[in-house]
Order: C-alpha cells, then sequence, then structure tokens
C-alpha cells in the first residue's frame, strides 16, 4: 500500500473495531462483489433527438467484449458482460464464448429484444396478432438457446410492451397474454437458468405499460414459478419510490433476482451509476447486506444470488471510462453498506431510537471507503485507481482505430 | 320530465341507439349504483397548518349519520355510511344503526383508527413493542365486533406505518408483523366478512409506508385468504400512476374489493371526487364496467361487489354540498362509462386501430349525460338536481343551530 | 344542418341562453381560431429505442406542406405550418413559400435546430467553446433570414442546452452566455418579428437544463425586450404542475407568445392534443379566454396575439390522422371555455362560493360542444367531421406512392 | 485534538494540499457559518393526522429561546433565532429581545402568520374580501414594527394563498393583490431589512398556489425593489427539481435572500435537513461557495448575505436533537462544499471534460470531514460531538419539567 492508504486504512480500522464491524470481513465480501456489465453499453446510443457517435465504439459482438475485458482487466470486478439479441447476434455463439474466455470473461445475461422489430409497434407478447405473440416467444426461446451456447444462466427479460392512448387496447386480455407468453418461456428453461423479469414504469409507452411496477413483475414471477424472479433497474420508477423498500421486500419473498444499475433524476435517464442520488444506492446496497447477514436462510440465499448489472446508456460521456465510474461508484457505495454496525443498528431500532439508528447507518454512509477499495484492489493486483489506469493504459488510442460508426443501437 | 330533459334525452337515446349501446340498461345500471359516504366527511377537517371550523358540523356519530341520510335523500344513490372507530365509538351500536335504519340507512365498512393512539408514533402493528401491537389487534378485532354490531361486513384498513427515516426501522421485520398481525383479524372475520386493505404512497410517514402501494396490499391479501382484498383509494399513488391500469389488474386478479374516491393534483389532497382529472376516473369507471360485462366469473363477481366509497377531507369546502358534488361528480363519469360501445370497441382494439379505440372510449367521455341521470332520478323520485335541492331545502339553517365546534379528526 | 345537430343546437342554445353566453359570439370566436400544424408532424418519429416508420411519410418540405393542406382543407382551422430548420431547408425558400401559399397556406413559426449537430453535444449557445456559440448564433441569424423569405414572423426557440451531471458545467456562465447569444438574434429581428422562447424540465439533457421553466424564460425574455415572449408546450413541466396558472401568469406579464400543444402522462410524452388531461387543456383555454374578454389592454391584445401551435411526436399513431384528431381535441376544448359564463363566475368569486364558482366552470366542460363544431364547420362549407372526411378522402391511398422511409428527425 | 482527529486531519491536510484546496481558508469560512434556528421547530407540531405531544417542550417564547440558546452553546453555529407571529407574540418584545442576548442570542427573522386566522381560509393578501386584504398587511406591518423591537431586519414571507378548486377564484386578480398589499409593507422596511419572499410548490392549497415557485416570488421581488428577495425553502418544489441550479439563477440575478433548510422524499416532509437527499445539498452549497468566490461582485456580495435558516416540523423527533443534527448536517455538507478545487474543476469544465469534472465534485462529497469539523469545534471550544453532548448535559432531564402540552402550531 502507499503512504495515504495505510495510514488511512489504519485509522478506518480502529474506527470500525470501535463500532463492531469487522473491517477484514467487510474487504472479502467486497473483494467478491461481481458487477456484470453490459455490451450495448460500450456501444453508441442517445436520446430520441439524436445519437452522438463516438470514436472508437466496437463495431461487432466481439469488439464490445474486448472492451468489457479491459473494463474487468482494471477493476478486477466485472467477469462477465451481458449480452442482447439480436445486437450481438452471432454465427458462432461458442466462438464468442470462447472469445471472452480467452479474455477472463464469461457471458453472463442473454437479453431479448422485444422493441426494435417492426411487428412489435403495438405489443409483442401483448399483441392482438397471435402470430406476433408466437413471433415474440419464438424470439425468447432462440434466446434460451443462445444461452446454452454461451453457457449463460440468466434470462433477462424487458417486456416494454404497453399503449399510448385509453381505449387503444384491453388492460386484462394483455396481461392474460404476458403469462400465457412467459409460461412458454419459462417451461423451455433449465434447472439451472433464471428468467429475471424486469419492470418499468413508462417508455417507450406513454399511456400504460404491462409491466409498470414491482407488483406486477412479482405478480407474473409467482405465476409461473421458483426460478421467474423480479429485475430491478433502478431508474424504473415513479418519481419519490422508496426503492430500497421494494429490494427489502422482494428479497423476503425471494424474488429479488438482479439489479439493473444506472442512475436518473427525472425518467430513465440512463446516467452513470450513483451520479444523482448516491445515497439511494447505498441504501438499497444496506438492504441487501442486511439480508445476507440476517436473513432467514431462503432470504440470505436470494440476496446471494442477485445478479448485480450495469446498464446504462451513454449520450455524452466516453464509453469506458463511463463504465468504470459506474463500477468504481457501485463498489464505493456497496463498501460504505458493508460498513454498517448492524448489531448496534438493531438495539436503537429495538429501543425505538430514531435519531440514534438513523445516525448508524448515515454515519457508514459518510466514512470515506477508499482506503478499504485500495486494500481489496492491491491484494488482487489491481490499479487503486482504474480510472486512472485506463487514462494511462493507451486502449483508447488503441480502439481509436475502429474509427466512427461503430455499433448502435 | 322537464322539457329540456326529455328533448336532451332523445337526442342521446337516438345516438346511443346507432352506436349499439343500450341506454336503458345503462340507466338500470347506474340506478343501482351505491355510492358509500363516510361519517368522518361531514366532521371538520384541515391540514396540517389549520382547520377552518364549520357551523352545522355533527357534534356526534348520530347527527352524522343525520346527514349522510340528507345526502341520500337527495342522491338516492348512498344508502350506507361508512364508520371510524374511535371517532364514532357509542356505547350502544345497535342504537346507532337504528338510527340509520330508521333514516333509512345502513352502516356500511368499519374503519379501525391506528394513527391517533400515542402509542402508534412509531408503528402501530409494525411496532417493536410487541405489547403494541397487540393493542392495535386489539383494536381492529374489536372493530369486528362493533361490525357484528351495526350489521356491517366490511372492514376497511388502512394502515398508516411507516418510517420517517433511513435506518429507524427493518422493513422485512415490520413486514413480517403486518402480516402476522393481519392473520390475526382476519381469523377473526365472518364467513359473510371482507378485509379492504388500503394502501398509500406516503403521509403521515415521510421515509417508507409499509404498505405503500398495491402490489403490497395484493401481497398481504394473497397471504391472508379470499376474505381480503385491496382497496384503492384514488388519491394515494405516486405522480403519474396509472390507476385505471391497477384497477384492471386488481379486477383480474379477483382482489378489488372497494374505492375511496377522492381526487387529487398534487399529494393525497383529498379534494372533492373528479375535480381535477376527471377523465381518469371516467377512465376507472371504464375497467370495472367492462369488467362487469365482459369479465369471467370471478372478474365480473368482483367488479359487482366493489365496495364504493367515498374517503375526502374537505378543508376549505361546506361539507354536505362538497358530499353531494362528490357523489354526482361519481354519478357523472359512471353514466358516461356505461355509454362507452364495447363491441365496436373491441373490434377497433382486435384490428390494432389505435385512433379508432381511443375514440369511441374519449367520445363516451364527451357525451353530456344529464338526460341519463335526470331519467334515473326522476324514475327513483329524487330532486334532478341534488345541490339546488340542498339548498333549498333549509337543512343547512337547521343544523346551523348545531353552532360551531362539532366533530372533528 | 343536419337533424341531430340542429336540434341539438338548439338545446345547446337555450342552455347558453340561460347561462347568459353569447352563442353567437361564441361560434364568432371558435371560426376564427387558428391552429399551427409543425412540418416535422408528418415526418417519421419515435423514441430513442426505435423509429416505426410509416408509409406514406412525405419525402420533403414540398411534401410536409401538402400534407399540412390537407388538415387545413379538412378542419379549415390551420392556415400555417411550422417549419424546421435544417430538416426543412430547401435552395429556395419562395418556392416553398409559394407552394404553401398555392394550398391556401402560409409558413409561419421558423424553428432552429441546435440539438442535432455534433458539435452541440455538451451546448450550443451554453457550450464553453466560443466558436459553437458563434456557430449557434449564426445558425439562428441564418433562420431569421428564412423568415423574412417565407414571410414568417414568428422565431420560435427551444435551447435544447444543459447538462447530466453534477460539475459537468458552470451554470450562471451558461446563464450569461445564453443571454448574450440571444441578445444578438434578438437585435436582428425585424419590428414585426417575435422571438418565442421554449422551456423544458429536461430531456435531452438529464441533470440540469439551461432554461428549465416559465421562470427561466421569462427572465431571458425580459433581458431581450418585448418582441420576446415566452412559449409554452404542454409537456415540458414537473408532475402535478399547474399550467393554466403559468399560462395567466405570463399572459398577465404580456409575455405570452405561443404554445406547442401535445399530451403527456408521464414526461414529454408528445401524445396527441388533448388525449390525457382533456381538462387541464380546457382551463389553459379558460385563461385565455378570460383574458382576452377582461383582460386591460395589454392581457387582451397578449391573449389575442397567442401563436397556438401543434408540437407532437407521433410513435405509433398514422400521421395526418393524429393531427386532425389534435386539431378537434383543440377545438373542443377551446369551445367548451367558450361557453363559460364569465359574469355569473366572477359573481361567485366575488362572493367566495368556492363550489358555486367551480360549478359554472365545471358545467361548461361537461357540455357537448359537438353542435357548435358543427355549426363552424357548416358555415366553413366544411366537413362535418373532418376525421371521416380524410378516410373517405383516398388521401392516405394517394400518398401511400410515397413509399416508406419519409423524412424523419 | 483527540488523537484520531489528529491523525484524519493531517490526512485530510495532506489531500488537500495535493488538490490546491486551502484548508486553514476553508476552516475559517465554515467556522463563520451561521444558521439560524426556528423558535417553532423547539415546539410540538405533526401532520394532519396526529400532533404527538413531546414531554419538555417550550411553553412560551422565552423557553423557545432558551432551546435555541442551548443548540448555540452546543455548536456554536446558531447565534440567532427566527420567530413567528402571533405564535411568539409577547407583550413585550425588548424582554425577549433581551433575554436573547443574555444567552448569547439574537432575534433573527420574523415570521408572520398568513394561514391560522379564519379569516384566511380562501386567502389572506389575495382574498376578495379588501377588509381581509387589509387586515394581513396590517399584521406584516406589526411584524415590521416588532423586527424593530428586537432588532431583526429580516422579514421572512410565506404566503399560503392559493385555491383548491379550478374557477374557485381569478388568478390575475390574485396576482395584483398579492403586488399591491406586498408594495404596502415594502414601503415600511427600513433601509437596512430586507424581505424575502418564499415560494412553495402547494400545500395548504390543493390546485394554485399563488406564489408556487422561484419565477413568481423572484417576479414580485423584482416589482418591490431591492430589499425584496427569495427565500428558497428546500422542500419547496416538484419532484426532480434542479434546485441548485435555482440557487444559481437566484445568486446571479442578485435576488437570493435566504434559506429554509429542511429534507423531504416526497411533499414537504419537512423532516431533518440531510436526511433523504444529502448530495443534493452539498450540491446547493456547491454553488454558493462557488459564488461567493468566483463571483462578480453583486453575486458574491449576495451569496455573503444569504440567511441560513432552518424550517422544519418534526412529526416524532426529539426536538431539540433533531436541531442539533439538522445543524450538523448542514455543517458537513458546507465543508464538503469547501473542499471542491474550484480552480481544477474550471479547467475541467473548460476543457468540456465532463467525467473529470464531475469527479472532482463527487470526490469533494466523498470526503470525510469530520477531521475539519472537529478542527473548527476545538478552536471555537465546542464539544467535539454536539449529539453526545446533549445528551450528556442533563438538559433533557432538566426540561421534562416542563411537562406535556408545550406550545404547538
Amino acid at each position: 500500500m502507499n503512504t495515504w492508504s495505510d495510514r488511512a486504512y489504519a485509522l478506518l480500522e480502529a474506527e470500525c473495531r470501535d463500532r463492531g464491524v469487522d473491517l477484514d470481513a467487510a474487504a472479502a465480501r467486497l473483494a467478491a462483489l461481481e458487477v456484470e456489465t453490459p455490451s450495448w453499453g460500450y456501444a453508441d446510443s442517445g436520446t430520441r433527438f439524436k445519437v452522438f457517435k463516438k470514436v472508437g465504439v466496437p463495431r461487432n459482438p466481439f469488439e464490445k467484449i474486448d472492451d468489457a475485458a479491459m473494463v474487468h482487466r482494471l477493476t478486477g470486478a466485472c467477469p462477465s458482460v451481458a449480452i442482447h439479441i439480436p445486437w450481438d447476434k452471432v454465427d458462432d455463439y461458442h466462438a464468442l464464448a470462447d472469445h471472452a474466455q480467452n479474455q477472463g470473461l464469461r457471458i453472463g445475461a442473454v437479453n431479448p429484444n422485444l422493441f426494435q422489430d417492426d411487428d412489435y409497434m403495438l405489443g409483442s407478447i401483448t399483441n392482438v396478432r397471435p402470430e406476433i405473440r408466437k413471433k415474440a416467444v419464438a424470439h425468447m426461446l432462440e434466446c434460451v438457446d443462445v444461452m446454452r451456447q454461451v453457457g449463460s444462466n440468466v434470462l433477462s427479460l424487458w417486456i416494454p410492451d404497453g399503449t399510448n392512448y385509453p381505449g387503444q387496447a384491453d388492460f386484462r386480455r394483455r396481461k392474460h397474454w404476458v403469462e400465457e407468453c412467459l409460461r412458454e418461456v419459462y417451461a423451455a428453461l433449465d434447472a439451472d437458468m433464471r428468467m429475471l423479469i424486469e419492470y418499468k414504469f413508462f417508455e417507450p409507452a406513454f399511456y400504460h405499460t404491462d409491466l409498470a411496477d414491482w407488483g406486477l413483475a412479482l405478480l407474473t414471477a409467482e405465476k409461473l414459478g421458483p426460478q421467474a424472479q423480479v429485475l430491478v433497474d433502478t431508474g424504473h420508477h415513479a418519481q419519490g419510490v422508496n426503492v430500497e423498500h421494494i429490494v427489502a421486500v422482494l428479497l423476503d419473498e425471494g424474488r429479488l433476482g438482479g439489479f439493473h444499475f444506472n442512475s436518473r433524476k427525472y425518467a430513465d435517464d440512463d446516467l452513470i451509476v450513483g451520479a444523482i442520488h448516491p445515497y439511494e444506492l447505498f441504501l438499497i446496497f444496506c438492504q441487501i447486506i442486511q439480508a445476507e447477514q440476517f436473513g432467514d436462510e431462503k432470504v440470505a440465499a436470494t440476496a446471494r444470488s442477485i445478479a448485480y448489472m450495469i446498464d446504462q446508456s451513454h449520450v455524452i460521456e466516453p464509453k469506458i471510462p463511463a463504465m468504470i465510474r459506474s463500477v468504481c461508484n457501485i463498489q464505493t457505495q456497496f463498501a460504505k453498506a458493508l460498513l454498517v454496525p448492524w448489531e448496534l443498528l438493531r438495539d436503537r431500532q429495538e429501543a425505538n431510537d430514531v435519531l440514534g439508528a438513523e445516525q448508524v447507518v448515515r454515519e457508514a454512509f459518510e466514512l470515506d471507503v477508499r482506503p478499504l477499495l485500495h486494500r481489496v484492489r492491491e491484494e488482487k493486483g489491481l490499479p487503486l485507481d482504474p480510472m486512472q489506469a485506463f487514462y494511462e493504459s493507451g486502449y483508447q488510442d488503441k480502439i481509436s482505430e475502429r474509427g466512427m460508426g461503430g455499433s448502435g443501437w
């Protein structure tokens, strides 16, 4: 360790000891944290007004994996990469998986696309036309097949279906079609596969969304079976919704399957994780770590099986640095949550000591956890500052040769 | 009928005939609509800043029933009145029920109060202190007993519990306490009783609310059993939430038990029903009527058993006129929803005709339904204009003798 | 008039007479209402996820004008069309203006584009690089020049600038640059030209928007001079904001220059006008008509000079029918607002009669104004049902020859 | 300094030196920060559902000042206390001011009450009845007189006026009455007095609020003159509004007069400052400190004259600890904002380095500033942990003798 880190770590250690927090255990848990990055996060994206194309954007799924591998080399925390079909459609998925493996990566979640085919304009699995629902199901089955080829065990479903106008469609019929179609896909899952069902408040539909909130996602998962769980995208809620509460509820039901991390101030802004409301991210992790450590068997197992995934859509940011920043922000807030003195918190909660309980949570957030992050990185032989290391790596120059006009969505 | 009504009715009838809408059936359904008014809606209420006391406010539960009876005499649509314990606590509940019956009323839902006892400051059924949870359960059991005495079959539960600060309490433990306590109350229900579980986005708690949304209310109801259903208060959602969609989902699950109607622009503003967003109220009724007419057996039965209740809290309005206005606004939007040409709508939905489907729904909203309201009122021997009739009745003068400083909450 | 319209009109007339509303005057005002449609409203558009291309979309500015002319022929209410530079850039603007004039149209507002050039990614007139600010100013000056060529007197400015992250830029410096750049454009206006400054809550920027609300737009307009006014887009506010109140304030300040009409439930959804919250649209028109009729000279003149423009972005809707629907919805709500009995309202407001005042406003909204619309259309020799007339016109078939892949944005 | 503080301070100092941040200057600025506490913050308050009365709540204005003095003794940062008339009405204001002075306090802002008199139910300075407007003006003039007696130079105006229903009142007339009435009050101000005009999104009115946003408050202030400024209450905005941007705009206009600090997740929740969204509080202070250090003369002077006031309304919290917590949270975020390396930030902004600029701001937030707080407290001879010191002081026991049922509002 460098001098600053050493001295700061010593101070943090002393403080944790005073609070009854086991910093070694925290370091071990932090070291084990895995965050999946999305292949499409390395590609061009934008708003409906404009996609500002960047130089060096990967031109194909293999190059996306190269970039994801670079992020993993720098952070040591991102050993898997999510793919999106058909954006990442290739002739030979084994080759893609091998390409990943050769760089120390694996393919993570497979994401079907139910929003870009012209047929889906008025709904994919909720379309009144049965042939379109069939097509959508077939596409998801194709993705299950891709999962087998790439060795993935997470099918990550975002059903973007919804309507734009009152009267446009029959809510209840569509609800039945959702259940019916997903039942077919669920039946095709292997025993070790999970289906994660994402919900979203609105967009691209602007009047109603078939899976608009966690309640609808959970209801659907319950109808399907134990391999179906809910996926929480941190940007997919109405303003003011208490996301950490939802996380706790889904954990308690054994149905929290994964996250799509990003941040937002307004709608589904898809900004860098933790950039707008870092305290909320910390409070989400608090729920998870408390469940890991104090939940009953089912709850703890659920917490330990969460698929942590980033899903952000850069508009103005350089792709790889934005991804590194998100990973680091996740680590920072996760580390802080690991330093909450849970027994003390429980005591104060038991005593109905409102201010005292709030204090221990807030104080953990106010700690400077860089020394802990440095220790974990050092022990893994990683650069202490992944962002700086990226800038110094020459990788950006190298990929500039790709030119402009790479993959988009 | 008066001349205007006659001529306007004839025009409406012709138009409905053209659209394939059975106006007689609509009239019959409208005539059967029952809307429960709340005893506390006749009492003084206000904001946290001020309760502006009104002259003539009832001084006890018997006078509240007198006012509710007056609203029923004028509208013919409000044969029951909800009570709230302990606000409406009396020594002899049979006497209260008799008092109602003598005026053509019955006691409707019984509402426990879990928010005004000092013990409940940090939670009632979610309090860390078991004796307080027990007290809250005992209070609800007391209400079940009141139900038996007054002949009510609806226990209307608003669990106001929540926290104000991160860390203040353990979400999952509280969730278990909610389930555990309500299970005890549920077990005490008679076979013909229903427990309606209300949810609310926030207030009086400002960080998290234990039953914050329909998902949590439904999850709780499912754990309890078939006699537990969800109660939708139209003012208890985050901004932008599609309430009619929730209504459809709960209908489809057979768990929509009732409504607390009011309107709002910002938070739980508790304004006169239909005053701010009348189209939303209409769209809610569209879901219900479609379910009544086209739902499968379970769905249709659920729709037909909905308890329609007003729950508004007047700040500046004269009590009885505000209640009449709410009832009339409900009738107006309900009537419009009855005039949707459902088969035509279905055809256009089947054809993916977005604009055509939207058109038939919107056009029903744009109809002037006063002739239909007049017909129904005339057939029941009611005043065509209940508000006008109230002003001319002398009732306000009569109750002015009660003076100022009546019941509040 | 057809029979239904005749009889219904007679009823409406009688009712208006009773309320002291001059139906002839209302008809005259309604007949004079002009609503500008946007050239880009006929082109393909979508969400960030997908643009679903439509058959028959115009391939160039001339064809957009053809479609706008069709809407005007059917509604008689849309004699002008807004253009957007560079989307509608042509070599010969006089030819474009002539093309419009030949079909009974004129070119309305000219809209610069400050969001699609790669240089504007981090700001146009707020960019830290002076050469980009200059470029943006030059583009607006070019638009002023286009105004002269096409005979337009409205420069409609949407400054999409903003930032995505805390710290990204200096708010106050950017504010000065906005003022400085617009001062330069303002100076170039002819005496009969107006600059309308639009504001928007968020998007495409997701942390801050330089002109985020009416306050910022007004502040800017005040610094520029009397030819600068504020443009209200009905979809550009935070949830819950009372838009009709803003309209009243801007009228009172003599600074309400125009509208971009559309509707939304969530964010800037750009749906068909009046589709989601029709009562709000009506209440906006109430403020305007009251200002026209009862405002002092400045206020009334401001109200009479409002530029009514549609700005919607169809995702799933057929273009021309969606535009016709918007125009008709505007007419409907405008007509209702014309039927408010203002003197009666004033009396009740003076008497602090809350329910009575609310009643006369709501009752006007609940009127069926189709007879009035029919009269106005009949007097102008227009089809009573413009939508039906469009479907029967064969125009859609004709433009289908354009094929798919027309103009977009 | 204690050992932990010493060592941690040394680390912080080294880090600041590396970033070009002058820690001594930061300490000096932090030491000079003054935060006014509100007399009513020591009294009982609650929600519309319930006021949970606390033991030891002050029974009169003198005891409120005792509590405020205790907070100042512990924090050294709260030398003034705001009063509210008539809640703090006393026969002898000189005696009240003396009582404050004897404990090292002064009376700060004087706050009129325009919402609790029965006459104000439908408006105070916007009431259609002129005698009520006059009464409201007279009350404000009385407050100006109180200011002279207690030596205050800030008149803090919250105009709670608004309406609950469409049509209830005439927006523009009310706007004129606001201007007219405040002009009268403004004319009565002494040369060294300021009038701070607060705005609020909604509540207690639920349809429109006459001064609903910063734009309306600024517009009003501009019409009055240079002694009128805007007061920002951090809980008075629509969801998602960028408050720090508003702060920057008002600073730039020389019209940011003061703050009412509190925090919220939903509406005007009035929670402990910084409890819900600490990053937002930090970003607000960033704008202020940047204006102090880099603003032109007018802007810097405005920033330096800001009246920092707490305005929170405790529902469940013990009063004095909640106030101490708010003060400490303000100091924490203020301290962090002082550690932003402004030149570096400016360089990165100039370079359009989005991630780099964001990084320096976020990193300042992630610093642990306790060593700096400790230094400042130690130099002032204050307890390092004011909260702990309060619990150990025996003060709570002492005031328990006041019993329950003290002042409320």
